[in-house]
């Protein structure tokens, strides 16, 4: 892990910025080179005496100099709280050392967070900023790659309950989404790999030319280049911005950034929080929906085949685990872990389904075509 | 304590309806008597699978059962969750066994949530449902006075911090609040005037008009008479949602609702929460707010007087608590727990004043007049 070089007077390319508009909230997504040292990148912000960086030990080590120094100038106080790292983190627990800090340091209903981090300090900070006194301003500072093109952007919060994933949360949008590509350079491939999980997934739901890219330029984004990075973070975002800006409390289209989630989740709750990233259960989650969908008709055996390739390629998994104990039923575990999902209603789960690349549609699915899918994606590891 | 007869077949006054308009949700207030038990009156909601009451173990005792027979046509499945009673328990943990309730039930995101009890239930739950898959519906059923004039009216839901009072929260408002005049029969003597400590804050604020009916409807009130609670109730929803219509989330005039309550926040957190009802710190903080306008000039000492009286008839304290330990420095303790109160901004605290009878003005305070103020309170004991 390099520490990468901030502060650099000339960003190496331009920076991009995708605007974001919903009822809750509009705001910009800055993405470029140096932005997170830049004392120019944290002007305009709303006014206030105090700024909290929240962020984890990990990133804190890493950037949490640098966010304090670029913030000095705007603010009387900047202060810092690092969480433990790790999505098994993402707990009542967790959140009230937020609400301590701010009550020790007498926050007021003006003070602004900064979320400096992956997902899981993004949708943290977010939630403690949608509670704190009723609400406080913040800004999305995502370090990881998930982060960039898609947890920091649209306003979802949450935490995590022992059963099941982003239960208690809140929509509370951010005053601004800062991306610098630099902080990639220091994230595990593993990681970055996750990351790309999400945004592979903007393809299949919505634009087949831009999986066609990602195939294309997989090489040069597993090799951190800051051009293919930036793009692919631009479209992610510009894609996740159109489909917020239209639904942005999930009352309907919204669900299909869900895509392959359902399955992702069940992964994720099933073999404990942060055994996975979440990054790794949406790909192997993105198969199965494909597979599901080719299952009712919707989708071609080959796309199903070509987005198998491009998840396996990116570096993650493609063989379902195994969640129940040997000799149970073991599609049942599953299906009593989906149950919970968020997106159940009434008991009956509606799924993201591929109709086509480039389109994505929800509806009901037989319980045997799932438990199918779910069979056939684990005797993927004979 | 006596269990007032529900469910009568002929309402002894006609019922009073009372609509809200907010950015956040539009609904009904609904004042009358026999209106819990009556299945008509929860027609019309939001369709669910699964309803919800949580209540507390005492009220649950009087009205659970009324309640759930009445909802019973209404829902597939009605459950019912008896919370610990009293503000000491509006925390974390509190909240949790809600969240474990609702997932336990595999609850989805169209599960109703009621609201069965006074001021504590009402917050706890309505935030509850404002973070449970980033919020369900709910409705107010408060049983207390002050519920009914003022907690359970305007969609702010909050617990409790060790460090401060509704420090975590969230604006979610309701789909309708239901009034059952009946309930505040079993009310406790000292529960209704806390309640009516929260009715007469509408006069000074908003209408001087009110404040004398209510001095002039003391005994009725005080007697527990159904038309003199229907009027007291009515018209406190009625400025309550003029004014949380025009200001939903407390960006400028909603905070007149907060008169008396910057000193009975730091009553009811300098003595330890539930050692004073919220009502009776309020009545004894707007004597003190009072007596703060007369000392800049804005309230004449007659009308001060007059409401010292009114507080103190309706069996609430005028008397300020003793808040440090013997010694210290005690008007400096009180600056101190005041600093936190959610009105504060950049440590600087803008009080609720009233600047002639039916007229409130936020403005900051020299803080020698408010620590005069204080002592003159407490000295009242001698």
């Amino acid at each position: 892990m390099v520490r990468p070089k901030l502060g650099r007077t000339m960003p190496a390319i331009p920076i991009r910025t995708v605007p974001v508009a919903t009822p809750g909230g509009s705001y910009d997504i800055l993405i470029g080179q140096g932005l997170l040292a830049a004392s120019a990148t944290w002007a305009g912000l709303p006014r206030a005496r105090l700024a909290l960086i929240v962020t984890n030990t990990t990133v804190d080590a890493l950037y949490g100099d640098s966010l304090a120094e670029a913030l000095a100038p705007h603010y009387a106080r900047v202060e810092r709280l690092a969480l433990p790292d790790g999505e098994s983190h993402k707990d009542w627990a967790t959140l009230n050392l937020i609400f301590d800090r701010l009550l020790e340091l007498e926050a007021d209903r003006k003070t602004l967070l900064f979320a400096l981090g992956g997902g899981v300090v993004g949708d943290i900070t977010g939630f403690a900023a949608a509670c704190y006194m009723r609400g406080v301003p913040f800004v999305q500072v995502p370090t990881t790659l998930l982060a960039q093109v898609d947890s920091s952007v649209g306003g979802k919060t949450a935490i995590n309950h022992p059963l099941g994933k982003n239960m208690i949360g809140a929509f509370h949008q951010p005053q601004r989404v800062v991306c610098d590509l630099d902080t990639l350079g220091s994230l595990p491939a593993r990681e970055l790999s996750a990351g790309l999980a999400e945004a592979i997934k903007y393809g299949p739901i919505a634009d087949a030319g831009f999986l066609e890219w990602i195939e294309s330029e997989l090489p040069a984004l597993l090799a951190r280049d800051p051009e293919a990075l930036a793009h692919a973070v631009r479209r992610s975002c510009e894609i996740k911005a159109e489909v917020v800006g239209a639904d942005e409390r999930e009352s309907g289209r919204r669900a299909i950034l869900n895509f392959g989630h359902t399955f992702g989740h069940a992964i994720e709750a099933g073999l404990g929080f942060g055994q996975w990233l979440h990054g790794e259960a949406v790909g192997c989650g993105m198969t199965m929906a494909a597979r599901l969908s080719q299952r009712l008709g919707l989708m071609a055996a080959a796309d199903v085949q070509r987005l198998n390739r491009l998840v396996q390629t990116a570096g993650l998994p493609v063989v379902a685990p195994r969640l129940a104990a040997p000799g149970s039923d073991e599609t049942g575990r599953w299906l009593e872990l989906m149950a919970v999902d968020k997106k159940a209603e009434a008991g009956s789960i509606r799924y993201v389904l591929i109709d086509g690349l480039g389109r994505a549609v929800l509806r009901p699915v037989p319980e045997g075509d799932v438990r199918a899918v779910i069979a056939e994606a684990q005797a993927l590891a004979a």
